[in-house]
């Protein structure tokens, strides 16, 4: 008899109860399950395939077509580099975990790593000896740890999470300054074209910059309960750190010079985000791309032709290979059970084969999107899939550019502001850009900090911002945010 | 005028002292430096793209080829952890790295992974449940912090490293056992193949295996110097960190059971005794199958035909462009310098192209390992390239093999294994297995430990160890070792 034990769906709404239902889709797709140690997550391994996949696309499209290399800095950083660069010392001083002294015996303390700028220019500052070394840009792969005392969040906030961290140097400001851009817009593109996550690029204001940077540039998506979402920053770094760790060059004309920094960074967080934003009561919704599986075989073994239907259906297994398909002709589960489980699961397609379809000659695909039954020649099959698999990339990225367009809102006065962040809304609005006057915003509207300010936006002539009244610097987004 | 600056050769000979040889062809090849803090290590681009090499066979060969996956787990592991296996807590005890409590505020001391079988078991406990979940194939590639005492060195020992920790639950012992060895086998395969590197395979000794384990298998490789390196383990845990961690599962029989374990480990050091088996006194040779770039292309710009010899040279690039060319068109270098700076580098074959080749339509390759010159007709190097790049990883297997067949000596008397092991050679000889008598070795031969036990390897009837005279339980390799 067909067993029904483990697998039970969704409990929750996700327009009801946005935390409990994210919560129970991580943990019962088995992407991720919570750490024993108070904060920290387990990346199960439906979850790494999706790291690895994004790593993959990064490694290719962001770490070699920039010229960037990859490399491993030590996870040890002693306290005195922290304090080199006195911001960022600060900045950072609350969350860092640190050794316990009594064990190491060592001189100074020493922290986890929570990000890699100092120990890693320290290096710098032994590697780089002439214009002949630059640029020097440097990727890594690793973990760090931040020490939350916040509520922490599956993906969206641990105390320890996987991400990389890509650190350059240049010789001029202006080549800095347009790589940090680019790096910026590289990582809008990868939301967009591996994730199907629209978001918002722009400058961060002085209050939510990077501790040590002189201007931070973040990618920004938007949740469906209209929070915003960080999940990606580049940061102009100006010549700080290299002042502070005394990284200098010669240049062609023979004179020492200090060069120009930045810094990127891109995280599992943002796995959180693409759960967030494309799943649905039924469970996790996996953007193709990212998908280690594409689509899930599920043959329909009744009594009859149960041989016949086998071979069909392994058939197209090995037709399919490319898109390495799931095989699941376990018999002890009904067909019901298996399309409930994988649908959990996010898996894009289901391909379902039973006596009816053989004589036609044809095989089912159901979209995990929309639910939409095709019915397809088998033949056909090799051509049909890869559109389907596109068309659902489109049509997750579409509705989700819908989620940011209709909950913008461009306020024409103060009174909007605080009415359209009550009703969870993206607040577009002239800013002065001051932190004092961010303090404020946040205060009355019970949380709403500036996201980041679009490139493309230009203020009109004489525009002021909406909150203090004083003449608006740039326009800002503001909303809620995870 | 051309400069000279920076790049100073390899000041030390490898037949002289190795010790400071090895650590200038690491440091000066740019593939590792010292990370500030004692004992850690920077891995350079060029020593990552090593490791993403070994990484992508292994992820192919061993994860995928074996049905594993990849995940992550956290790198805090609870202090009550340790404890439920005793034997596993005792032995990693003295190497711990632990957090501060004043700053995380936890209930109980944090460790930092020296390894992950505690904190992978607590979850499999929740995740395992019925036959069905069995067998458990799950792999991590992370970092590890081993906080050790004696003197570090370069990827041989370090406080932290990189590497992967495959742990399997299985339903029966046997499966578990064969699966155990055929881990290890595969990390031998990986070495010869992948870095040219031959290797013993066979048991540790009790005295030896891993904490925790009822039986250890290794991988050991015989470094120039006599010693041995141990560079990747695999381990039969049997039942007891699934008794400690209470992983159950119901089988088919409906009866509640206890599952068999193995791990099985490979780190950064393998990458070590790669560099110290191959490399010479100009600096790096690196294996062609793990080199990110398989040649470089030098073009011989004298005053003549600079515009033809570049342009051929460009081409030339184009046409071997699946072996990833280094093109060192730079003229503030002479061809010698630069020769000099991609042998200290290791690139496997260099391409030289001048006004003699261009009249003959040839070109010169020349190998890094035996500095052979091929004159090679322009048409034919899309095929001798790829041939030369095998030949020279037979070349350096076979180099490396006469290495540990050189140096192991059979012993037939108690006398030939201290000779042996004053001569820095690999001693095979019948042995009892008992852990005195491996510390009586120890102890009379200044320092030999056991390394491991072939796996076929057949004593003849009545042999006794070679020290004690007591019935030899299996032939043993002894040897000093890093």
């Amino acid at each position: 008899m067909p067993k029904k034990e483990k697998n039970i769906g969704i409990t929750a709404k996700k327009e009801e109860n946005m935390p409990e239902w994210y919560e129970q889709v991580c943990l019962k797709s088995e992407v991720v399950d919570f750490g024993t140690v108070k904060g920290t997550m387990v990346i199960r391994p439906n979850g790494y395939a999706i790291w690895e996949n994004i790593k993959e696309y990064f490694n290719e499209n962001i770490v070699k077509a920039t010229n960037a290399r990859n490399a491993y800095f030590p996870l040890f950083v002693p306290e005195s580099f922290f304090h080199k660069e006195s911001e960022h010392a600060e900045g950072f001083s609350p969350e860092v975990a640190w050794l316990d002294k009594e064990v190491t015996g060592e001189g100074e303390r020493l922290a986890i790593r929570p990000t890699s700028e100092t120990i890693m220019y320290d290096s710098y500052s032994r590697w780089i000896q002439s214009y002949r070394d630059l640029p020097l840009k440097i990727n890594q792969w690793c973990n760090v740890v931040r020490w939350e005392t916040e509520a922490t969040k599956l993906f969206l906030r641990s105390r320890e999470f996987l991400w990389q961290e890509g650190h350059c140097v240049y010789e001029t400001k202006k080549e800095c300054k347009d790589e940090t851009i680019k790096y910026i817009n590289l990582y809008a593109k990868l939301s967009e074209e591996l994730l199907a996550l629209p978001v918002l690029v722009g400058k961060k204001s002085e209050k939510e910059k990077f501790a040590g940077a002189k201007a931070t540039y973040a990618i920004e998506a938007l949740m469906p309960d209209g929070k915003a979402l960080q999940c990606g920053t580049s940061h102009e770094l100006g010549q700080g750190f290299a002042k502070a760790f005394n990284i200098r060059y010669l240049g062609k004309d023979e004179k020492k010079k200090i060069p120009w920094q930045n810094s990127w960074g891109l995280s599992t967080r943002l796995i959180g985000g693409m759960i967030m934003t494309h799943s649905d009561n039924k469970g996790l919704v996996l953007p193709p791309k990212v998908a280690e599986n594409k689509l899930v075989i599920v043959p329909i073994i009744k009594e009859e032709k149960t041989k016949e239907i086998l071979k069909k259906a392994k058939d197209l297994k090995n037709k399919l290979k490319k898109f390495n398909p799931i095989f699941d002709d376990r018999d002890e589960y009904t067909p019901g059970w298996k399309y409930n489980e994988w649908e959990m699961k996010g898996i894009p397609l289901r391909l379902e084969i039973g006596p009816r379809d053989i004589a036609k000659d044809q095989a089912v695909l159901v979209r995990r999107d929309t639910g939409e039954k095709n019915f397809v020649k088998t033949k056909d099959l090799i051509k049909k899939v890869p559109k389907i698999l596109e068309d659902i990339h489109k049509n997750l990225l579409e509705k989700a550019g819908k989620i940011i367009k209709d909950k913008t809102i461009t306020a024409k006065k103060w009174g909007d502001v605080v009415k359209s962040i009550r009703e969870r809304k993206l607040v577009k609005m002239p800013f002065c850009g001051e932190e004092e006057c961010e303090d404020w915003i946040k205060d009355k509207t019970g949380g709403a900090t500036s996201r980041c300010s679009p490139f493309d936006e230009k203020l009109k002539k004489g525009e002021k911002c909406l909150q203090c009244g004083k003449k608006a610097k740039y326009t800002a987004y503001f909303s809620k945010s995870y």
